[in-house]
């Protein structure tokens, strides 16, 4: 069985403690149940790490470089600035899909462009956890397990 | 069964036969089969409409609140500018989900940001064909059909 | 009897049915009712078109150069980048006066500036569905009709 | 009788002695003479102040707190830079119009964004003297005199 | 005989009636039979198009796909924003020129770039009709017709 | 006993009557008052200006270089655009603090940079009136009176 | 006895070592000390936490949710760029204030806006270690303990 | 004998006793004088006024159409964003010359650009007090008195 | 017969020893042979220049107002950055034309901008050698000989 | 007697010839000899020197270290762009003044500002060849010689 | 012997690894060895240090105070954007010597810029592992060891 | 023997008469020695050639086509701005090393950013006359010859 990685990035470990009405009520722990729910459906085996450190989200993707075959990222705030985790995507080799759980168009200015974006395989946002298995769909399609 | 409208906008007539490194090998009227065919599995009935004209576009938003219950739309070249488009989207009240084919963000500068995005719910991109089936779940979701 | 081309851009079709609160509850007819009355009061005879299409609005400002002496002009969406609407009101030579419902200034960033506003004799905005006859009640003036 | 601020800001004191292909040949109490004869007409007491200094047309703004119930206001150079008149006109409480003789849209870059728009009811500029008649009009319609 | 498609954007034609100190005094009917003439010498046969609406602009080069070995194209206002003409250009595979009658860089700061230039194989612009019939005898070139 | 000056700038004069929820419910004349009893207990005698016209709070500055030690300001909308009185704070010698009565970072985008922040001590900001009894102990340490 | 957490972050912990001119000679241990000291006289009592990691700052600030009334919050370099740190202090729900010891307005250009800013209550910045003994006054204030 | 308009905005009553290093040390007193001996020489009445007040640099600029010929104008501070006194310069017909004492383009970036620079004959700057003695000579030319 | 400058900028010697694939495989001597045979055609006498300095490309201009009638110009990298070039132009009085061998478009994008463009009279761009031969038939007309 | 470089750049040398509306009629020859002439008055030795290329203006900066107490330069196009003649100037030690011909405040926005102001003396512009004479007296003030 | 550090930022870790193109093929280990190498030849150790974490570079920036007497430091992707590592760098004392494997001016344009150039000695990028040891021996004479 | 270019551009014959805070109190000559001392070490050849002249410096880099198997650079004030150069500098073919003496990042904002680094193999700087020693042990290894 395929193995992923599902990592979330800065103040998600907060989910449904924090603003529920851009985030949702559902808690991160409760989000990962879903994804994993769907992911024995098809198949896929996902790991689930959590850092507010951008270097440790640095680390966590270069050691899924042993294991995973691709992995599903919500780099939270640092989607907009980091360099570091823009060039860590670029040089892990699986492929990475970026997710987010508001539509980030649709608040602050700064939230308009995204630095993982385009060493990323594509994006999904806007559908609170939804957004993570519709990534865990495609993620399957990518790597050959799975499907619609 | 709800209905709804899968919306796509300039070039996109041309898919298959137009720089497949970007955008896939398939037509369009190969993607709608497939987004089709996964409409019948969630019980959705989606209507295809492509036009190159950014008021016939709108034209299309507006007529489609006599029966949609939602839409996905790939608007294509006009993304990245149509504030018309921006204000029907505003204007229609069913929710709008946007696609891309490609991940625009590893594309052109111009292509980084979105105009309609902030008035959609939610964005899926660089799936090629899948873009549409899984912003086809992602709708029949939001309008309390079908499901994961 | 002078003739006048009242003419409205994208969306506007949409009028009383779409976001009240920025703006109103009449519709477009409602609003051409209001205009034609006055301008009768004033001897003027006003032709409504409507159009969500910015080539067909360039069309119809070139055909009224063979009947129309001025025209009010509400681009809607269109006001804030169209050159072809602009190059359209500089080459008919009649005058066009800009108008809004809204106040445009008091809404998002990109409306602030007017890609026609130069090439407009003026503009008068954010009286709602009186800021067109007060629009024409201006056009009367300039073409030499009615009056204070 | 309602009573109502016309409020002139700097330069406008030259009025018809200054450039009258961009302002016209009319001294401003020409300009007001007009203003109050409409005024008249429609049951509107029109009151007359013009300074060249920004804080004493901040001061102006306060003191009609206590008599107005709007004003109609060119704030001339001050229009396109001046956060203290925006913040009086957002503090006063009662409808402000902005007008302009010339459709500063046509002339240089810098005065093309309006300062104190934002917080105003409206605009209307480019008509020359007629921009405060026009202004007039709405005002009485907003405060509930006079009519079309 | 190879052929060709002479396409003409928004305003072009009001050729000969608007503002000739810009554009020239020829009407576009005019320019096309001097266009004419020249194809003829050199052995090419060109078709001849214009359209106000940025999508049916679109149309046209699709449709040219089936029968032109390349275009001249005076894309008019639309050249400076339009990401729908340039993707089509992109798309259709044949060699396409743009021109303009004037010298773009000497009107206002937002004709000074292209954003169908780097898409077309070449520009020829501030020739008035010239433009065009240089242009032609570069297309022939590059399809292997006449010559100099 | 150390004197020093308190002035207030543009539109501070309707404190308590404009905008209570960005702005607070005291008066100026009440924050004065909180001010003076603070001022009495830690030995220092503040003088109160307010002032519309920036060039009165240029002249009050200077006027303030013959007996104050220092001065807390409240520059109110000339904030963020003055020259003139950030240059008079560089003239006049004595120590100056900025204090403003909301967060203007937490406002709209004009507001986040000050012009005069780079020649005062420092800054006091959103606390309401606190924030200049804040600054009132700020600066009564910088001229070696009172302490914490 | 209410408790408030006192973060600092990088490079805070070589004051009293590093440029002494900018930062004062102090080291963070004794602005502890002062802090402290302040703190048992109004009643408060303060945990104080140092890290250079941007992660751990947002870890501290989650941390906090469970114990803290109020947070005082050096951001140092982090100010400025910080999404992380921003959505971090929107989402714990308890007060925090900005402090710098410095006057960072009159620093580079880069440290002229806070990124943090708009989501804290507000900012006292410019006057050494006294920067905490003020926010923690208002701190108090804040949070309904102590007072001036 | 001609009579000129010597202007000098804001600051510049603290000349002597305001930063020497940037300004020198002679007072605006001295300067006067040193221009009015000049003046003798060269057949001019200069008139001297200085004020603070931006509003009241336009209120002299607009009294002196009644009996000058020419104006030396330090606008100090509002030299970099006064459209008030670029407009005033504008309208009242007579040549004005833009002085300062130091040179600002050595100093902050935002004194590198004048808005009153436009519609000036010219500007002397970075001579210190030989900056107004040179604009006379300069100005006495203009109107057609004195000479090298 | 008429006289011409044919004027070549920096670099433009290493022509077919340089890039071929951006600039072509012919050398500058066989380009100017391929314009001297076509100008004999049309009866014009061509002088060629070619010079890396700027300063030098200056005189070139300057020294041929005394025997050409018009130039065909290709300024290299001094097109984008050059105001001596474009005041050279703009003095000598002649039409002179913009020519490059690329695409300049299609470059950097600090070769989107002319910099003569907007005193020339027109511009051909991106056909190779040809780019030369069509502007020597527009200049040939231009200047009243040859033609198509 | 102290001898001083009077040094022109770019185009100059076509003074008189070119854009007279400009730059006036008289020729740079002509220039001299009024520079010369009050020059001998105040007993100054000028040396004229003009040059189109940028390298030779700095070499002429260069050479002048032997020999000259100060200069006059008028770098023409340079003005805006040449940090090699900034790096000049602040190299050489002697004092040097920017002049102008034309007011190049009042032309194209590339014109606005002064890459070689800043290590400048000061500035003098706007007064035709006066602009040299009205130099020549304030250098002569900095090195000791003449005067008012 | 003195003892230098030499720090590595994001993503070094993987060198060898990833995208052997941009940055060669030897892994970090490998480079730490040819940099020992040329140290013992000329008299200094180097103590090595990697992370992915920026609070933790800041870390180890101000740990090497106790010992360190220079350091190489290759920040990686947080070059362009950490303020933290420039306040660090500023703070420490001892020099630091920049480094990039790659020529970082080549690559993205975000890359064109160091934040953290302003504050190091000097800078070696573009020369693979060659980078590091052309900064040891330029390290080594800043510390008075070695030499060429 | 491999031969190389050491090219200077503008202003750096002053070293050793100017600024030597920025550049050191060698001269040119100086430093030319110690580079010709270290290359016979190695066994490189230099050649050394200074210009002020952007146009010579691109002849320079031409004519070395011929003899040179790589250049060190220093193109001073040119590096900022010169497309010209880099042109060249592409154009050549042989290995280019960017050095400067000063650390430019530490300097004025427009000397952040390169031209020609894009184009070079890398770039040394702030290592005073150091840089090019480093450099040629660079460009030795890069050529072939020579060795850490």
């Amino acid at each position: 069985m395929k193995e992923i990685l599902v990592l979330n990035g800065p103040n998600l470990n907060l989910l449904g403690k924090r603003e529920p009405e851009i985030y949702g009520s559902l808690t991160l722990a409760e989000i990962d149940e879903r994804v994993a729910a769907l992911a024995v459906d098809i198949g896929i085996l996902p790991r689930f790490v959590q850092s507010n450190v951008e270097g440790v989200l640095v680390d966590e993707l270069h050691a899924a470089m042993r294991w995973a075959e691709g992995a599903i990222f919500n780099a939270g705030a640092y989607t907009h600035s980091s360099i570091a985790l823009r060039d860590a995507i670029a040089a892990v080799g699986y492929p990475v899909i970026e997710v987010h759980l508001s539509n980030t168009d649709a608040r602050e200015e700064f939230r308009r462009v995204s630095m993982i974006g385009p060493v990323c395989v594509g994006t999904v946002k806007g559908f609170g956890w939804r957004s993570y298995t519709l990534a865990l769909r495609a993620l399957a399609e990518l790597i050959g397990e799975g499907g619609d």
